[in-house]
């Protein structure tokens, strides 16, 4: 296998952290450098005490990045944007793991995210990083924007059904773990504050939304609706997707359009069981893996279908989708270094 | 005040263990029986532990039960609707926790619990124990069945607006503790397999759901789903109600249906705050406390209305409403001893 | 009975909270006066909305600070110790619950805390409000400082012991709630960092030694060690205290030491279950109350002595003590406002 | 790499299950049958869910068991000893996870377990399977004796410090994650009992001191005391282990004890950072690693050694340290199967 460089920008966060455990295990990959302006010269095993006795690597401040062969970008919104062509200028592969060009259109930035996008032309240079649906166009994709992570978490599991089936109104509720609000500190994620909530924290329009709605409903005939909830749980993402359909259905029906599209799928787990306590997708079963579970029930009294997905939303939902997207850009195995199995109990 | 004699069967359990403490800090009650079939003879303070010292009741087997002013049935689904005769001969007011007497009409019971009901000319009888709809029957009742946890985490936030506004669509997403399972060990409340959980349980069909139908959309005009999860927590219920109405509206119209159904309730708490980490219901902020939060929020997007609401599933879902009916019942002021303050941080 | 005003320095907090919802349910105390230099003007409700719709306070700025009958001084570190004398004129009793005038000794300041103290002839003035131990004293005091929490988790379990025999080496090891480092932000306890931890953060010389010392060690001759340990648990402290004696003894005769030390204490709380998985004690069946579970049990094996407690660090760890001995110092009932009954399960 | 088969007896539990999961993705085992009595001929990955999709095996039943290369019991305590010999006649390699072959001396089982061993003669030709300190005999070993779990975490850090220095007394106060208890439901795992206590469960007389007893204070000379606490934690075991010495000495010193006795150790990690919040060994920072943490300080007014490990008690204390012997006794290279990087937060 032929080897490749790497480099994170932004490495002292959550997902730039994850993205470091990955690559450190990657068997074609040597990363080079990991960038972290507040922290350059320390080791980065301060900060990601798991990767203590497993790296020597420190921080270093991005103006010394160097050229590499595939460059990660794991900033908060806002901040790839503003410097992208001098990352671009680094390296033939960039890979932004932030939202700041996951939409194709400008105007959703306006509405969503409340700002006029300063690059708008680099937005259809950038492939949106979700290989289930754009697995050739990330092949050959020099510029990859990695999903949100609750965007993943209702898009894998929604889009098989609205390309086979008429589709008029979609809930997501959505419960996410503490981690995908990133690393820095503030009252909402203060333990006692946020130990065992249950707590609806954007009921409406959060930013999310705009992504799901770009890669399931371009059309806008479909009323899409999405509300996320922080509950006790570090990593993880729990949606439960309630879908009305214009048309009755069985519930095998369902279980082929899934079998048609993610049967070969890697990281698509289908789980459907008839009895046991896991009968349907849970986070914990997925916690460190790069796996998004699906399951599904038909209500019989009002006919609305009720799917359940749970992903990792530090792999699936960021970091493993990254290295997933890498390995199809650079030509690896697209499952080389996300080969782990989850752990139970956990 | 006069005095009153009580008893609670079935007094082991969670449901039944929460009347205990409640009714021992009741100033108007004398606790002069608790039974336990599998416990006789032992102090309850070995089963409850936080009422070491503050008791010296045993519980006693059934068969000794005598009689009382107020019976208290904690029993698991299917034990009150056996022994509902001999229970009403040592009572004149009996007020039972289960689901045996909860629904108006018997063919529900055949439909959710998948039995007939044994005495289906009691139900009607017996008041649905919910005070802020039925108050004045409740002053009346001698047979009270007190409503299901999730069922009044759902009604009470919805019923206001299902009889000021055209409901089309109403989809219930309940995040539930695990002391809403009962006492009863098994391995879906192993810790190892509870513990961290989002778990959807029972996508479909949920037996709670005949409540809701019944006293939220007897004319079955609705399409009235829910679906309830179980997630990492001890005490509480958190429901976002997801509710699609035939015209638009304003925010400020809900807020006004609230406040003329609500703004006089004890223990009813609207919550919109416009700032901070606690601007909707959270179940932390009621744990212990007789109250029901509810909040709201329009999406501008979609013209869906999102409602949360928290309860204690032990206190408001169960222990804390038994004692509200029998408070109006006995002729008590409706909060006797149910005046406690929630707790921040915790 | 007669009733006294108060107010609170530093209400933001989470101790500062905590003596407001303890002091608005007391029946003879009327709040006049809640400060917070950051937040003045706002309601409390918003930092501490388990009081919505009980207060409407609104913090005001220290400066505002009016003469009340009885001044809690809730603040950090070094903030009581500088103003002292502004507060002094305020309030003919001040309880400060900061570890400012908790030790006799000047030295012990520099010794454990690394700076000298501004105002040590003021330290003999102020009584240690440890009731068990300085009831009377207590009663007659007008400055009063609250011990802090695993200080109160140790000398409580502690004192009878050393009193009655003769000991020569101590271990406490205690698990802390993140509640006990207060409300102020930080990595630490960041929630993805905080969550499930079992942290050892201060193996050796901690402050809170320096009281326990003070308390039980006075003339040095004990080998004295204390460890506390951060867990996963918002409220609580649970220590597990080996003590090694010089000389044989039975558990019968230290049941009679606590039974003589401690039978009519009110917040006292012994536990010795033969069976059951409530045998010792246990901070869950606290939470909330201000009571100090005390259990032991006797290795017979090394003769060792291990004693657990548990409390509240809010409430028998901070302000329910702080609530408990201004009862005593205005002669009000010592139970006044702290008679709750714990919950289960929790 | 030649392969080898192998079989697991009792694999439906979470040693078992842990097991499994390691050996299905070594590179030179083939698991060819799992047994279970009760679940025979159901999926394992209907009781291990985090297998779905990993493998097709079935549990069968234990009087099925074909001969094997390496054949693990996973049983409860006193289920191995029964059958010994007909599990040693299907295969040449036994390892035991149980505590039915862990003592030397058959004394101790009635001491501790309260029972006389059937089979005292076996017990000199089992090895305890603690690689770092029986390496050599272990590779030549036939029947081999995995360590419980809290044995593990007390004899790794333990032991240099007793070869090296004379010490008089040992308190080990360790912390414990639900796992450990295993998978058999009770009234102390149910989850609103369990969940966020601090339960000492067996202050002293705990059966795994017997071990600890036999690896490090063989001619009993030092006063060792073990106490075990249930906390919050699915997988983990944090010990705080506090050493009393005859003599004076520095922290240097220990540091280079321990770097003598462990620097090549691949599954020893040595933690003694100045700043930062993982500073010392934390149980989420090995989980699912095979890795000991250990970490120390003096504390310089007592002279006590407080030394601080951490393991995950399914892996380095179960089921880890089971594969590491295997790898050991079939001549793999020690790590094998093992090499995986902990999680950053989790």
């Amino acid at each position: 296998m032929s080897r490749h460089t790497a480099a994170i920008v932004g490495s002292s966060g959550y997902t730039g952290g994850e993205l470091l455990r990955l690559l450190l295990s990657h068997s074609g990959i040597d990363v080079v450098a990991v960038t972290s302006r507040k922290r350059a010269k320390r080791p980065v095993a301060r900060i990601h005490p798991n990767l203590r006795d497993i790296t020597r690597l420190k921080f270093i401040d991005p103006v010394d990045l160097p050229e590499v062969d595939v460059l990660f970008l794991a900033l908060p919104h806002g901040a790839a944007m503003e410097n992208i062509h001098e990352y671009m200028s680094r390296s033939k592969l960039v890979i932004d793991l932030s939202s700041d060009f996951r939409l194709n259109d400008s105007s959703s930035y306006v509405t969503y995210y409340g700002q006029k996008h300063p690059d708008p032309d680099l937005l259809e240079q950038f492939v949106y990083g979700l290989p289930e649906l754009h697995r050739e166009t990330i092949r050959e994709a020099r510029l990859i924007a990695i999903p949100g992570c609750t965007a993943t978490g209702a898009i894998l599991p929604i889009k098989p059904i609205v390309e086979a089936l008429r589709v008029n109104l979609i809930v997501v509720d959505a419960k996410v773990g503490s981690s995908a609000a990133g690393a820095g500190v503030n009252m909402s994620t203060h333990h006692p504050e946020r130990s065992g909530v249950v707590r609806s924290y954007k009921p409406s329009g959060h930013r999310h939304l705009a992504e799901m709605q770009q890669e399931l409903n371009s059309n806008g005939s479909i009323s899409f609706n999405f509300s996320p909830h922080a509950v006790e749980m570090v990593r993880g993402i729990q949606s439960t997707i309630h879908i009305f359909l214009e048309d009755d259905y069985e519930e095998k029906e369902i279980w082929q359009i899934y079998l048609q599209a993610y049967r070969e799928e890697p990281f698509v787990r289908l789980v459907k069981e008839r009895g046991g306590i896991y009968r349907f997708p849970e986070p914990k079963m997925v916690m460190g893996t790069n796996l998004c579970e699906i399951g599904f029930e038909k209500d019989e009294k009002t006919g609305r279908l009720v799917i359940m997905s749970a992903i990792d939303n530090l792999m699936k939902g960021a970091a493993g989708q990254a290295v997933q997207c890498m390995n199809l850009a650079l030509g690896f195995e697209e499952t080389e270094g996300l080969n782990v199995v989850g752990y139970h109990p956990v």
